[in-house]
């Protein structure tokens, strides 16, 4: 086994002091680093989580648990909870990346209770407040704050999700009455999926096509009472469906809405950047109707944002868990004949839980940067339009890598806890199901990571406008270190493999920041650089011929997306190091790190291998240098889950309440006084042969 | 976009016709073959699997759902769908390979009914049947297989459970009463997770370690009432809890339970392997102590057998669903103004899907050989020592993998049909969530892995065992097909890469299928015997340090025996692509058998690459040549899942309904008609641009 000194064994359970020699983790300071610029807030935000009024009940139908965490909405209006975001001049503090902050915290209560929330406060109300102005504000704000009126955000149709500027719902205006007609045209354009439509929901924000003049002007935003507020029915000419039981969340009323001619006033249009006059004519601050439209989407990427960081906290949770419990569980005793090992001496189990720790901890600090741009951008500190399409790219970047990785280490972690992981009272499973859709929802991840593409495409066409791609890829290539370039010639292979012949060389490289930043943005850039030149001149194509061009590469540009998002992740925990004043700390801190950029670049390895930036001999080190990375990371993988802050009324985990450990205290009492009171039976393979 | 014909465009929507030019599927020749040797008794269970009364109704709390499945038990005894496996002479047909075929198709109705049975009939009836003898049989089956008598498996404890060999349950002979007394001596000893615990079982097969005269005789199976018959409570000096409601499978009531010096008969020993005489004298016709234990766990492999099964038909199941969905569904109008592109002819979605359908068949045909090997074994046709053996092995090699990819191929399906996916009516989120302990029960996957791992060694220390291990390295080594030995010299490296500049060479090679066999046997047996020389010598070695340098290579003997695994489910695919006469169904067989080993080798790729088996250019070529393969596959995606031969009433999904088309056609012609009579409006882009 790993030779580790365990730190419960070794007496020394004080978090951070003690354990493996001189090299320790300072808890509580990595803790604060942890939380960030919004510390306070997430104290807050946590101490409400843990209270059980706004817990998940498991095993609810789905009719009860949406009631109860109908109630706890107003429980969070009663504390305070969920106002940050809204004017001062309403009650709200004007604080957009303090109410990200306390949203994400809600998902260790409940994630039904976080999107919930993020469906009344950040959908809805969010809408009103950004795609509408001060009357809109005055008028419907201060109810949407009280919950006085619970609404919906109905943008996505059945026949629409990802390509929301073709949802095919109607706004007409009618100059005659000053009315918008809102109309469904056909099934596919109902609303579908829309939290709150089921039951809850007396208004929506509703998407349509606004057409004027017999001019169509493109999606914008509507408020449209719904239901009425004494008897809940549908208002004439409006009807839906339940959604039913979804494969989790189920404490949200998902439903679909249809719309019959329902006229609502001109002053309905939640007009920030497109009005229409009494008379029907229409006008933007924004002249083109695409940019129009990307500013209007823009204005809601908070969602995004908010996901990013739930998914980091679900992680988090599952991953305190497991190790917690990895750390007393035994199994197998392999290497002495009276005690069984603990899971987590065992090298699988480090590979499955540390990566997905440092991971974990990259997405993590990831996100930090995420919330300080999307404050700056929604503060209007930096706020430019560059500043925006940053803010939207990098969300786009991060909440597909941060939302798979939770699914996955929420898996992984059900399945290191064996059939214990499978109870509902361990969390896991409930976790994983309710975070299912967080890879859809707010944007579905692998559409998300095209957008990243196109936009990296376009970065570089930028800066290259006048160079030649032959170039550029060889330009690109050629920056990588000391790395021969991809169908190169013989002769510098021959060279490369030859000076790389030492292991030990090799490893050395691999565990330097340079070396794997290098790698990392190697890898990036290429590939960008490799699909613009294969891309080269799809301009000039006919439609089809382009659009088949681009298919054909479709999977090299998420897989550069997804390199570029790797990317971010990896710079930012680099860039949080250089925070940690703790010699201790920084040093476990940059194992973990060297973990990350390791997983990283061993998981892409035929690519570095194929394009000729790493040799075979130095290939075959990284897997053996993350093996040794777990080995350091060993003792310090408890602290490491602890500074995350969460306690017992964050986890709400049997299996991490230490229970674990008393039954293996118990059984192990039991066989010692067995043994020495000499009433132990002998083992039969201790005897000589059975006679048959 | 892919250029095809698309099926139901074209108007052949028959099945098998049409499609795509000259080469065609016969769909239903196709369907018989994936039937396999048990047809008929497949058709049989999924008539019953389709039928109303045993169908998952969702939404119902844990206890509902308990008390459902536990009536629809009762209508597999009425229906005869359960005792295939018992004797002749007690009412069954003592077909064991149609037994588990009819088993597993249970899993479309509901996993929990397929789990459910499989408990009573697959565990706790099997083990009386095969560790108990003609006595027990005739005094238990019957009322164990008309359901008399629910009862429980009770092997795994909270503490253990992978490592079955150490649980702490005691059963000891007491010969003045001629009795065995059952006991529990501490928590980490009460049975865990067990099936019909909670509620129903009125009866327990126990596991427990036999001691008599004071020496243990290992673990051994008691029969065990449990609760009385009329008032269901607990006999005395038996208690249990409720495991509660659980990630999944919530119609199953598992449960804990525990024994306080319980007594039962020495006849309830099941007594196949081990007796005790009245006086107490222990007699076993297996000498050694270690083989027996293996020998009685070895009867029970069924489980693992039906679990490889169930999770292949869910995988069958799921990707009907979202390929029929997304032969349907159109988003993104890239290729042309008027109509958006049909989800399928994606590149990404096509790789998210077809790679997966390709494993899928894989897993299916493997799993065919698995049962015909079963079968073998059960009936008695070929039963040596080796033949259990090779039977143990392969469902510990298989089981793994088909389970894992159940789970994959359901997230990938759910997130492929967005938000649709997550609707419970959709399915896949209840299956994932049903079939998540797929992956730990019968055997942790990744335990199972490792005695895979183990019994490579073992196979290869046999076959070698003259031999130094460092000869024996370069022997499996240059069995490879012209390619280079990893640390390799310069001169052959550089020879290797002058050989293969031709990219078209390269291709040929990957998809002769001689090709994709050398690459996938070579790579187990090399890996096999790198891990064999780096633990040379371990035998030698004191136990902790042996375990040490075991545990050092964990991670290296679970990838060799995945790779087993994968070698086994490709060499099951090429034989059966011999069975298939039709020269279009070959074709397009071979395609995806192309597929599936071309995206094993890109898995591994960086293997390939590091160890000099693939150069840089031909690395290059596998995501090139597995794009080209999506395409040729893509025309016939329909005829390869119809021939699962699932009918509406095993999807019972809303959106394999033909729906979508249904909607998408509505939506087409409702745009249509707005062109034709000239009422569409017109948009605001292809207008001059807007005053502000």
């Amino acid at each position: 086994m790993t030779e580790v000194v365990d730190r419960t064994i070794s007496g020394t359970t004080t978090a951070g002091s003690g354990s493996a020699g001189t090299t320790a983790v300072d808890v509580a300071a990595l803790g604060e680093l942890l939380l960030g610029r919004w510390a306070d807030v997430r104290r807050q935000a946590r101490e409400l989580a843990g209270r059980p009024e706004v817990h998940k009940i498991e095993g609810l139908t789905h009719t009860e648990h949406r009631k109860r965490v109908f109630g706890q909405l107003g429980y969070l209006v009663e504390h305070n909870a969920v106002h940050r975001a809204f004017p001062v001049r309403l009650g709200g503090s004007d604080d957009h990346g303090g109410n990200i902050a306390g949203f994400e915290e809600l998902v260790t209560a409940d994630p039904s209770l976080q999107i919930k929330a993020g469906v009344q406060w950040g959908l809805f109300g969010s809408a009103v407040l950004h795609l509408g102005t001060a009357e809109h504000h005055d008028k419907w704000l201060p109810g949407i704050m009280s919950l006085e009126i619970p609404g919906c955000f109905a943008m996505t149709e059945t026949g629409h999700g990802s390509d929301v500027a073709s949802i095919a719902t109607t706004a007409s205006y009618d100059d005659a009455t000053q009315e918008f007609v809102i109309d469904t045209p056909f099934r596919a354009a109902w609303k579908d999926y829309i939290g709150n439509a089921a039951n809850d929901g007396l208004a929506a924000v509703v998407f349509a096509q606004l057409v004027t003049r017999n001019v169509n002007h493109g999606v914008h935003a509507f408020y449209v009472p719904l239901r009425d507020p004494q008897s809940k029915e549908f208002l004439p000419g409006i009807g839906g469906e339940d959604d039913g039981v979804k494969g989790g969340l189920n404490g949200i009323d998902n439903g679909r809405l249809h719309f019959s001619n329902v006229r609502v006033p001109r002053t309905n249009l939640l007009n920030r950047y497109g009005n229409v006059s009494p008379d029907g004519e229409y006008s933007s601050p924004i002249t083109s109707p695409g940019r129009r439209f990307f500013t209007m989407l823009g204005t809601l990427v908070q969602g995004r944002v908010s996901l990013d960081g739930a998914a980091v906290a679900a992680s988090k949770v599952a991953l305190k868990t497991a190790i917690q419990y990895a750390s007393e569980r035994r199994q197998f005793n392999s290497s002495s004949p009276v005690e069984e090992e603990v899971l987590l001496d065992y090298q699988r189990h480090q590979r499955r839980l540390f990566t997905r720790l440092a991971t974990t901890y990259a997405a993590g600090f990831a996100h930090e940067q995420l919330l300080e741009k999307f404050d700056e951008v929604f503060s209007g500190t930096r706020d430019t339009d560059a500043d925006r399409q940053d803010l939207e790219t990098l969300a786009a970047a991060l909440k597909p890598l941060s939302t798979w990785h939770a699914l996955d280490t929420l898996q992984e972690c059900r399945e290191a806890c064996g059939g214990a992981g499978f109870l509902i009272e361990n969390r896991f499973a409930s976790l994983r199901a309710d975070l299912d859709v967080y890879a859809t929802f707010e944007g579905d991840n692998t559409v998300l990571l095209q957008l990243v593409a196109k936009r990296l495409l376009a970065d570089y066409a930028k800066e290259f406008s006048s160079v030649d791609f032959g170039v550029l890829a060889r330009f690109v290539a050629s920056q990588a270190a000391g790395v021969a370039l991809h169908r190169t010639g013989l002769r510098q292979v021959a060279q490369f493999v030859a000076d790389t012949g030492s292991v030990q060389k090799a490893a050395l490289a691999l565990r330097d920041e340079e070396g794997q930043r290098t790698l990392l943005t190697d890898r990036v850039q290429s590939m960008v650089a490799e699909v613009a030149a294969a891309l080269k001149g799809a301009n000039k194509l006919p439609q089809h011929q382009a659009a088949a061009l681009f298919n054909q590469h479709q999977d090299d540009l998420i897989d550069a997306a997804r390199a570029h998002a790797e990317l971010l992740q990896w710079e930012a925990f680099t860039e949080a190091l250089a925070l940690v004043k703790d010699p201790g700390t920084r040093q476990v801190l940059t194992w973990l790190r060297d973990l990350f950029g390791l997983s990283l670049i061993e998981t892409h390895l035929s690519w570095y291998l194929m394009n000729g930036r790493l040799s075979m001999q130095r290939g075959r080190t990284v897997g053996a240098y993350i093996n040794r990375l777990l080995a350091k990371i060993r003792p310090h993988a408890l602290d490491l889950v602890d500074a995350f802050g969460y306690g017992p009324e964050h986890l709400r985990a049997a299996i991490a309440s230490g229970a674990e450990q008393q039954r293996q205290d118990e059984a192990r009492d039991y066989f010692q006084a067995q043994r020495a009171d000499g009433s132990a039976p002998v083992e039969e393979k201790s005897l000589p042969a059975l006679k048959r």
